[in-house]
C-alpha cells in the first residue's frame, strides 16, 4: 500500500512539472496544491509525457477493438443473447400470429414482477401520485379518489422535502426526512439503532453496488469475493471497474450452503496469487439460488470478514421474500450488532431496493445502501462519488421510504395493504413450490427449494450427445438447452453459465413470477419439452 | 491499436493457462471460448499470477489512502466545500434565527429551479400522477381534477408500455413507444429523421455522459476535449474513468467564443504528448458560460471532428434556454445533417435532460442520449453497459417523452401550458439581464451576457491583497471570495476554479434562478458586499 501512495504522489508531481513544459495552465503558486479546488487545475494538466506518436494524424475510427477493454470483458447474462432471441420471437408472434407453437413469450429470465401482471400496492401508488401532483391534495374530489392515510402521508412527505419541491435535486444522499423514515424502519426491523446519515438513496440497488466497486477496486490485483452462482451484476461491475472476481462456491448438495472452509480456501488461494481481497459480497436471500442463510451461518461470515479485514457487502434486496416458516431474514447489521460489533468494528454495506419484496416496483428505480463502519475520510469519498450524479430520483426516494414504513394497524389503508402484500407473498410461495416439484419430476433434473428470493436454479444433467451438439454450435450446453426451450415453449430462462457454476454442471435460472394460474401450463410445457429433448439426445 | 488487440489476446490466454495452475474452474473445452457466456468463466479465473504477497495476513483496513485513487482525484465543485459551508449556515439559521446577517441561504450554485420556487408545468405533473396511479383514470372524480388531454395522454402512454406496467423494468434503452415519441419530437425540432433505436433513456444526462466516458477511455493516454470553463461533470467523469481532460479555452473577450484555431493548437499539443484524443465535448448553450453557438461555428466544429476522427459529445440540455432574439438553438445533429453528413459519417451523441429547459424537473432524473454514427458492434457494447443497470426510471422516461412532445395548439392544456412555459422563460431572460447589469456595475467585474442556459460567469479582478490573504489561508482566491460572499449575504456561488479558467483570472458561477422578486435584493446585497470587500483589500 505504501508503494501505491508513493507512486500516486510521484504521478501528481510529474503532472505538475509536465504542465509547464506543455504550456498548459497550472496554478501560479504551490499553495494551491493543498486546496481541493486546485485539483482540477492539476488534473487538466495531467497529460503523460511520452512523445512518440505522430501529431499530424487524425484519431483512428472508433471500433469495437479500440473501446475500453473492460467494457468488452463485461457480460450481463440476465439481458444477454437469450433475451434478444426472445424479443425477436415476440416480434415474430406479433407480425405473424400462429407462427410458433406458443402464443406468448413468458419472461422468466428476470425478477420483474409487474411485467408479468403483478399489481402494485395501492397505498404506495396513491402516495406517489399525490406527491407528483400536490395541487390536488386539498381538492374535495381527491377525498373520493384517495385513501385518507395516503393523503396524510403525502402531506408528511412534502413537509420533509425542502420547499415541497419533488422536482428539485435533493441532498446527494437523498432527502433527509426520507432518510429519517428509512432509518426508523431499519431500527424497527433490527432492534438496533440506524443513523439517517448512513443512508445513501440510490436509483435501485445496482448504482450502489457500482459505487462501492468503484471505491474498492484499484486494479486487477484487488479482488471481490462473490458467491458462485452469483447475480451477474457483481461480475459485470467488477469487470467494468477492472478488478478480479474471487469466487466462493455455494454447496448445491446442502441447499446452496455457504461453508466458511470454502471461504478460507479460496481466500488463501487468491492471496497466494497476490490478490488483495477487499470485500465479500453475500446475497441473502440468495440470487439465483434462493436459499436463506441461517443466523448462525451469518455470524460465521461476520466473524470471517472481521478477522480477515474484509468489507461486507450485504445484498439484502430480497429481505421481504422468505417463503418457508423455518427460516427468517436477519440483516447482517443486526447480526453484527447482536455479536457486540459496533459501528467502528466492521465496515458493512447493506443494499435494499424497491424492485423486489412484495412491492416489485422495478420501474421506479428506488433503493438505498446503509453504509456503516467506514472512516469519516472514506465516507467523504463515497459522498463525493454520490454527488457527481447529483441525487437519485425523488419518486424512487419516496417509495424507498414507503416500503420501509408501510401502513400500520389502524390506518385506513392497513387492511387492503396487508391483503395485497399477503396475497402476493402467499402466492409466490405456492408458485415456487409447484415449479420446484415440477422440475424435480423431470429426468435428470434436481432443484433445491426456493426458501426465499424469486428464483429456482435447477441442475440439469444433460446427455453427452446434447453436450456435443452444443459444442458443435459453439454454445455452452445450458445455453443451448435454454435456446431450445425458448423456441419450443416461449419460456425464457437464463443459462447457469451466466451466473457461474461448478465446471461440468449445468443449470438454469427460472423466476417464480408468472401469474399463478399460468404455472400449471408452464410446468406441463416444460415437462413436454424436456421429455422430447431427452428423447432426442439420450445417450 | 493492433498492439492493444494482441495484448488483450495474450492476456486472455494467460488467464486461461493460469486457471489450471490455480485449480479454479475453467471451461472443459476450448469451444466455449467462442461463446459469450463462457466469458464469465474466464473472468472468474483471471487472477494475475504474482506470488510475492504473504498469504497469512488479513487485508489491511480500508483507508482513504487505499481506495481507488481515481476516486480521490475526482472533484465536483458544484457540490463541494462551498455547499457544505452553506448547509452548516442553514442549520445555524434554523437553530438560532438571527445569528447571521441574512435570513435565508440562496442557492445560486446549481441549476435546480424548483428548489428556488419554480413551479412544475401542470400538464406534465398531471400525466405523471395518472401514470403512477392508473386505477383512477376512469373514475368520474378524475375528470374534475385533471385536464382532458392529460387523461388522454396517460392512456396513450400506458398503451405504449407493455402490460401498462409503469412498475416494471423496461427495455434497457427505455420503453419503445416513449422512444418513438422522442424521436418524433427530435424530427419536428430538426427537420431530419430520428430513429427510436438510437435513443437511450437515462436517469438525467449524467449517467449518459458516464456511459460514453466508460466506453471511450482505456487509460490516461486517452483524452477527451472539454471546454474551459467546463461543467465539472466532465472533469469528474474523466477522472473516475482514468482518462485525461484535454482543454480548449473559450475566449471570454469574444463572449466565450469557441475558436477552431484553439482546438487545433490544443489537439496538436495533446498528440505530441502521446494522447489519443477520442472525443470532443461541447456544451451548447454553454455551462457555466451561457453563450449560444452560432450555426456557422457549429459547422466548423462538426468539420473539425470529422477531419480529426473525434466523437462529438453534444451536451444540449439547455436547448430550450435561449434568451436573446439574435440566437437560436440548433442541434449538432441537425447541423451535421444539413452539411450532408449522414448517420455513417460522424459519430455523434446528443444529451438531453428533463432537469433544465423551462420544465426544470431535476428531481425526476429523466433524460436521453441520441447515439448516431457508431458501428453496430460498438452500439451493442453501449447497449450492454446500459443493460447492466437494467433501465432508467419510468417516470423520468415518461417525462422525457412529454418534454419532447408537449401539448399542441387546440389541446385543452395548451393555453395554460404555453402561459407557464412562456412565463418562466421570459422571467429567466429578465433575471439574467438584471443580474448581468448588476454585476457589470461592480468594481473590477465584467460579465458576458447569458444568451442561454441558466448561469452567469463573471470575471472578478481581485486586489493583490485579497489574493495574498487567500493564499495565506491556502484557498484559491475565487474560493475565498465565494466563502466571504456566502458568510456575508447567504448567497451561494461556485468559484471559477471549480470549472477551470485561464490561469491568473478569477470568476464565479451564479445561476439566474432565484425568484424574480428576489433579484433586486440579491443585486444590492452583492453590491454592498463587493464594495466592502474591495474597500478591505484595495491595493
Amino acid at each position: 500500500m505504501r508503494r501505491l501512495i508513493s507512486q500516486t504522489t510521484k504521478h501528481l508531481i510529474t503532472n505538475a512539472t509536465t504542465a509547464s513544459r506543455l504550456n498548459l495552465p497550472h496554478q501560479p503558486s504551490s499553495h494551491y496544491y493543498n486546496n481541493n479546488i486546485s485539483r482540477l487545475a492539476r488534473f487538466l494538466t495531467s497529460l503523460p509525457s511520452n512523445t512518440s506518436m505522430a501529431s499530424d494524424k487524425s484519431t483512428p475510427p472508433l471500433t469495437v477493438d479500440s473501446i475500453n477493454p473492460k467494457v468488452l470483458k463485461c457480460e450481463y447474462a440476465v439481458r444477454g443473447e437469450i433475451v434478444s432471441l426472445a424479443q425477436n420471437l415476440q416480434q415474430d408472434l406479433q407480425a405473424n400470429p400462429g407462427s410458433h407453437p406458443f402464443e406468448e413469450i413468458l419472461y422468466c429470465n428476470i425478477g420483474n414482477p409487474q411485467s408479468l401482471g403483478q399489481q402494485p400496492i395501492t397505498f404506495f401508488r396513491e402516495v406517489l401520485a399525490l406527491c407528483d401532483h400536490p395541487t390536488i391534495l386539498d381538492k374535495s374530489e381527491t377525498q373520493g379518489l384517495f385513501s385518507a392515510d395516503s393523503i396524510e402521508r403525502a402531506w408528511q412527505i412534502l413537509d420533509q422535502i425542502p420547499g415541497s419541491a419533488t422536482g428539485a435535486y435533493s441532498h446527494s444522499q437523498g432527502v433527509k426526512g426520507l432518510r429519517d423514515t428509512i432509518a426508523a424502519g431499519i431500527e424497527a426491523r433490527d432492534g438496533f439503532p440506524a443513523d439517517p446519515n448512513d443512508i445513501f438513496l440510490t436509483d435501485g440497488a445496482s448504482p450502489g453496488v457500482h459505487m462501492m466497486m468503484q471505491l474498492l477496486i484499484r486494479s486487477e490485483n484487488d479482488g471481490i469475493f462473490c458467491p458462485i452462482p452469483q447475480y451477474p451484476l457483481y461480475s459485470a461491475s467488477i469487470a467494468l471497474h477492472g478488478g478480479t472476481l474471487v469466487p466462493y462456491y455455494l454447496d448445491e448438495a446442502t441447499g446452496w450452503g455457504l461453508e466458511i472452509s470454502e471461504l478460507k480456501k479460496q481466500l488463501e488461494t487468491a492471496r497466494q496469487k497476490g490478490i488483495t481481497v477487499r470485500a465479500l459480497a453475500v446475497i441473502n436471500p440468495g440470487n439465483p439460488t434462493g436459499q436463506v442463510l441461517a443466523e448462525e451461518n451469518q455470524r460465521e461470515i461476520v466473524e470471517f470478514c472481521k478477522k480477515e479485514g474484509l468489507v461486507l457487502l450485504a445484498d439484502e434486496v430480497y429481505q421481504e421474500n422468505v417463503y418457508v416458516p423455518e427460516k427468517q431474514f436477519h440483516s447482517f447489521k443486526k447480526v453484527a450488532r447482536s455479536m457486540g460489533y459496533g459501528d467502528k468494528d466492521i465496515p458493512l454495506v447493506s443494499f435494499q431496493s424497491v424492485s423486489k419484496g412484495y412491492y416489485g416496483e422495478c420501474g421506479k428505480r428506488g433503493g438505498y445502501m446503509e453504509v456503516t463502519g467506514f472512516s469519516p475520510e472514506v465516507r467523504e469519498q463515497i459522498y463525493k462519488v454520490a454527488s457527481v450524479n447529483l441525487c437519485s430520483n425523488i419518486s424512487g426516494q419516496i417509495l424507498a421510504s414507503l416500503v420501509m414504513s408501510p401502513p400500520k394497524v389502524g390506518d385506513e389503508s392497513y387492511e387492503s395493504y396487508f391483503a395485497e402484500k399477503d396475497g402476493i407473498l402467499q402466492s409466490l410461495a405456492r408458485r415456487a413450490k409447484i415449479l420446484e416439484d415440477g422440475l424435480n419430476k423431470l429426468e435428470g433434473v434436481t432443484c433445491n427449494k426456493a426458501e426465499g428470493a424469486m428464483y429456482l436454479f435447477p441442475r440439469i444433467r444433460l446427455p453427452n450427445k446434447a453436450i456435443k451438439e452444443a459444442e458443435s454450435l459453439k454454445k455452452a450446453p445450458d445455453a443451448y438447452y435454454a435456446a431450445r426451450l425458448l423456441n419450443a415453449t416461449g419460456i425464457v430462462v437464463v443459462p447457469g453459465s451466466g451466473f457461474g457454476q461448478v465446471p461440468g454442471t449445468w443449470h438454469f435460472r427460472c423466476t417464480i413470477l408468472p401469474q399463478e394460474e399460468k404455472i400449471p401450463a408452464i410446468v406441463s410445457r416444460l415437462t413436454e419439452f424436456h421429455q422430447k429433448f431427452m428423447d432426442e439426445f439420450r445417450d
